[in-house]
């Protein structure tokens, strides 16, 4: 994890890629969205979705578990050079969620980071504040998901 | 499930609570948010939250969950008492999530949903636009989460 200063608009990071399966896609609606569109394939194809579509949910908890998971590599690899590793803020929140393709069984949805603003906090001045938009594409080059996340990030000299 | 011509802006509905256990948090973390803070009791005493916190994707996951068992109790009741129940459109998104308070083991959640505004939709003339607040709020009475979500609604008589 990098220090504010080390951050820039524009820069962007791919940070991995999941294959939604139907049995992941019927578990997750099983247990937080069990709507007919993600429980069964036909009920699936008659829908709006076109097919067995994961909850909007799901894919955001991927993207989730893909930033940690890219997070730590950063950090241990930083680690192996001997640098500091930044420690991140918990997110306050997310903004303009959007599921703009459904994610079907079978589809391939590879995600990235791009800062999309930087600025340093007022109220909080050992800290910086990215707008970093994260994105999910699927197989065939089109946008899916979309959703801008505010990080707290520490400067280093505070 | 009702028609747009029966909601009105300012109406607000109880969906359901939910205690969030150590196990919950730490499973649900486990598979999408394997952040120290979600994992371990310890690690979350000394972090920002104060406590094994629940990661904020699992929040926002439960309150799906309760969001979609309500419609589906309504449109129980509605099918029981002979009425057209409405099959309202999958949300294309949501906006300003919010974590405002940490979701500790132990906290039971309420949730609720208002109608904060409603239009007919310019370019589907069967569909009303409704934009609902999600909140959850803790047994001390205090806002811990909110939602903003856009969902499409049918017209009784298109």
């Amino acid at each position: 994890m990098r220090f504010f200063e080390d951050t820039e608009v524009g820069e962007r990071r791919e940070i991995g890629s999941f294959t939604f399966t139907a049995d992941g896609i019927k578990t997750f609606a099983g247990q937080f969205d069990p709507q007919r569109f993600h429980l069964d394939e036909v009920e699936g194809r008659n829908s709006l979705f076109g097919g067995l579509a994961a909850s909007g949910w799901h894919v955001a908890s991927v993207c989730m578990k893909l930033i940690v998971a890219d997070a730590k590599q950063l950090a241990r690899d930083a680690a192996a050079r001997g640098e500091t590793v930044a420690a991140w803020g918990p997110s306050p929140g997310f903004r303009e969620l959007r599921w703009i393709k459904p994610v079907l069984a079978g589809d391939t949805i590879s995600f990235a980071s791009e800062v999309e603003s930087r600025r340093a906090s007022d109220s909080r001045p050992a800290w910086g504040i990215l707008q970093i938009r994260n994105t999910g594409t699927n197989q065939r080059g089109e946008l899916a998901f979309s959703v801008l996340a505010t990080a707290f990030v520490p400067r280093r000299n505070a």
